[in-house]
């Protein structure tokens, strides 16, 4: 394992090298690779590089296009729905922000649903994308099953990501990103890529019974976050990706780790511009009243800070780009270089300057 | 305590005519009356007539104006904002419930934000109705301070809760009503009521230490679901319900509890139809998939039955219109019975059939 950190701007260029080998257009490329190393960079590295090779074998096989081209279906003014067919989830997400953010800007709202799309990464890249412009976002998407009904022991639900993000002042942006689970599915893979064991309230084996074996958990169930709430919570959130746009839902749905079949999952993105409601500068005043409140409660025990939503990401980034650049997982790494060896696009991540 | 169930109709009677008595007018007092029975009905006691002592007490200072007359400050087609003038919350819900999906039906999606508001209630009746109306629907509120942010020990943020319901087939909906904290502080005040201790896992004391007294966590902190998770949500619920609505966030919303002092909240209402994405029939059917898939999973141990989404509300109201009616806490049939003594509103919840 390499001593030093991997420069985010190498990960950038090896990842989006080794798309273009797979005839993914060079501006889709970047904007994949990007949005993997800024996962990595927020220390989300579940949804980082991590699943560079699941893309790679999905391309491959051609279960993912590599040429993204949605067909718009419905067009109301504030409400599209485009039909991905099948092309790359980050390529579409990006693409649903667009034009959510345009609709918004001449509507006050815009809404676009997304069918046929693929994995996205991680759902705060695309909320704080519109957060940028200026736009409140709402972003949900359905996803393989990973999730028991409350009372069940089989998978039936995803974790069902859902992000909301926001402008505040001096292009700050406050922003969550949840899996409805007590944790994301990746997690679990990041620990066995880590060779870590895994808290008891994690998920269950595929047997329903409690684990801490990662490979264990990966193979069996996730538990819900907050109880019956999670799985409450998921069960609307397939509505509103899946059922809405019209495509697949609950068992129906794929993941990026199953390489040969489509994904059929599906997204919502909703975006609102604050000014269609006649007072954008007082609607930042009162973001940056919340943001002070929380800072200035007093604290906990052993706790030195408060943080407000998305914070958390934006230290762990500036930590890393002041340490140099990141630690990935050894796995992920050994991942990295067998796909280089593989393509020849060159990756050098244990390089150390001389 | 009496014998007998309370009829839900002396109850919606007894509440409306009590309302009447204090200048609301006969469809808003109605509609309040039937907002509060149905939250017991589905078994919500904690936001059922345990609520309507406060709401008195609110209409009698003057602090919620018993007629409601909201104003539109800004309307795109798609994208209303009202300001509620401190009327009356469920009237201000359902005005925004009715205008966002008559909004949805031109436009494919319609949004309404209310600021200057009231305590609407529970979140579900108002997307319910919304779902019964062939819309999907998400409602947001925030609330008065609850929780902690995450590493801190005072009150900042509000449980703010928000529901999304949906049609299904044949006149089902399903549903989903959150409060981001473990519980909703009304199921600490149910307990204070009936007597009853709470689990440690509810609330801290107001001195942060645990505590399984009611009384002490009603004066106390709640705690958030699923720990920083819910502290993130409730974070943005006040974005999109206070901020962006021109009302008032954070520790300067105020509670139903507190008879003399104007609310501030806001809330976010939001419908889309899902014939504007042009298949009504497959997203009625997409529904019903994930209905049956989520009834058809293999049980847990010591498991029944698992239910969608809502399913739990139907029952309980299935099960208490069987049994002839409600049975309500002690505390609230002497809050009632006080309330109409005052009035000379008849109630005689305890009278049994000869």
């Amino acid at each position: 394992m390499p001593e030093l950190p991997v420069p985010p701007a190498a990960l950038r260029d090896f990842t989006a090298g080794l798309l273009g080998t797979l005839d993914v257009p060079r501006d889709d490329a970047a904007l994949v690779a990007d949005s993997l190393v800024q996962a990595d960079l927020w220390g989300h590295g579940s949804h980082g590089v991590l699943r560079l090779p699941w893309y790679v074998a999905r391309l491959r096989s051609g279960a993912m296009t590599a040429r993204t081209d949605p067909a718009v279906l419905s067009d109301t003014g504030p409400l599209l729905l485009l039909d991905g067919r099948d092309g790359i989830g980050q390529v579409l997400a990006d693409t649903a922000r667009r034009l959510a953010v345009e609709r918004a800007r001449t509507h006050g709202v815009g809404v676009v649903g997304v069918r046929n799309s693929n994995h996205f990464g991680t759902a705060m890249y695309w909320t704080r994308r519109a957060a940028r412009d200026g736009c409140v976002a709402i972003l949900t998407t359905n996803a393989s099953p990973a999730m028991a009904p409350w009372g069940g022991r089989e998978k039936v639900l995803g974790t069902n990501p859902w992000s909301i993000a926001a402008p505040a002042a001096d292009g700050r942006v406050v922003a969550v990103d949840i899996a409805n689970t007590a944790v994301a599915r990746g997690k679990i893979h990041l620990a066995k890529n880590r060779g870590e064991a895994i808290p008891e309230t994690w998920a269950m084996a595929p047997d329903g019974s409690p684990t801490t074996d990662p490979a264990e958990g990966v193979l069996g169930v996730l538990l819900p976050m907050a109880g019956h709430k999670g799985y409450a919570i998921t069960f609307l959130m397939d509505v509103l990706s899946g059922a809405l746009t019209g495509s697949s839902v609950g068992a129906s749905v794929h993941g990026p780790y199953e390489p040969e079949r489509r994904s059929g999952c599906g997204h919502l993105f909703l975006a609102i511009d604050p000014a269609a409601f006649g007072d954008p500068g007082g609607y930042t005043e009162r973001v940056e009243q919340l943001i002070a409140e929380v800072k200035d409660v007093p604290l906990a025990p052993g706790v030195d800070e408060v943080f407000y939503p998305g914070e958390v990401e934006d230290r762990a980034q500036a930590a890393a780009l002041a340490a140099g650049g990141l630690h990935l997982a050894e796995q992920t790494l050994a991942d990295l270089l067998q796909l280089s060896a593989e393509t020849g696009v060159p990756f050098e991540p244990g390089t150390a300057p001389r």
